[in-house]
């Protein structure tokens, strides 16, 4: 199995008009993905955003719980924080992967919205197990990835449904959801049909 | 399939240290646990504090999204967040429930911790589908429901475990989790083992 990254998209990402947006980075998503990402073995959290100065507010983040006071007091809150990685696009991602695993990453897309052409969890599941080459799990903020974006995807996974027609998961909740159905530790007896 | 409920409980919960203590409201967790309870078709979310100061900071996010300026701009937020109950002790969400569906609830705790006893996902949803009473399930803040209310739980769920031996999920991320692996709409192909 290849490496495993997740990156958090503020741009491009579409509004509730599906404009292309810049969203703003929110600290929350920084510390609840960290875990997240941390908690189900992945590799590394880019932060994607083209502002200068939502970095310095990741890196003030980054500082105080893998260097400063907070190290001390929650160690394994450093552990996680340690995944993330600021950059300004998914291209730049894709190139630090690159530079480091060898191989570009395959991209894999999420979405609320249902549409033709996707991915079950089981499916992508499996081709993890088998995949030698990094993967990028790409998750959009806002009201989701932009169409360029999702046209590049080498997958596009299904959307998460519960029960209800109700699709407004909060993009942390649809990352833990996301990593779990992809990388639980699981058994027979764990996994309801 | 009998109502289901989830509870957020701030008291009586554990520290760091073990400690019986009451923790305070975080705003983000009103909204991204009643997100993913209106995903995942609960009947209600019970954010359980004694301290009263508390339930007032909750009303204006409940009042924001359901009948102010939030509501207008979002009205799927506000669709969420009526799911929203203020209560002062486990009991007041359990004697609710009980005038509500006429019958006390089953209580079912979560725990990041491992041990005896549990219960399996898929044992806990196959319960749910044939069960005629309400389910009650309880998240705890801070470091977890204290024994108290352990011992008082009718079935205690596995813990969440990915493929690392880290356990520190957001209790936003575990309530998503959680959900995801007892309601979500699941098909053989979505359902990797």
């Amino acid at each position: 199995m290849g490496s495993v990254y997740c990156a958090l998209v503020h741009h491009p990402v579409v509004d509730r008009q599906g404009d292309e947006v810049t969203t703003s980075v929110t600290s929350i998503d920084v510390h609840d993905i960290a875990r997240s990402a941390r908690t189900y073995g992945l590799q590394g959290y880019f932060v994607v955003s083209p502002i200068e100065a939502q970095h310095l507010v990741v890196q003030r983040i980054v500082d105080h719980w893998c260097s400063g006071a907070g190290k001390a007091r929650f160690p394994e809150r450093g552990e996680a924080i340690a995944l993330v990685r600021l950059c300004e696009s998914i291209d730049e991602a894709m190139a630090r992967i690159e530079a480091e695993e060898g191989h570009p990453p395959r991209l894999v897309a999420t979405s609320a919205k249902p549409g033709p052409g996707r991915s079950s969890y089981a499916e992508e599941a499996a081709r993890l197990r088998t995949e030698d080459r990094p993967t990028l799990l790409l998750f959009g903020t806002g009201h989701g990835l932009s169409d360029g974006v999702l046209r590049r995807a080498d997958v596009f996974l299904d959307p998460i449904e519960g029960p209800s027609e109700f699709n407004h998961l909060s993009v942390r909740a649809a990352v833990a959801v996301t990593l779990d159905r992809l990388f639980a530790r699981k058994s027979l007896a764990n996994d309801p049909i």
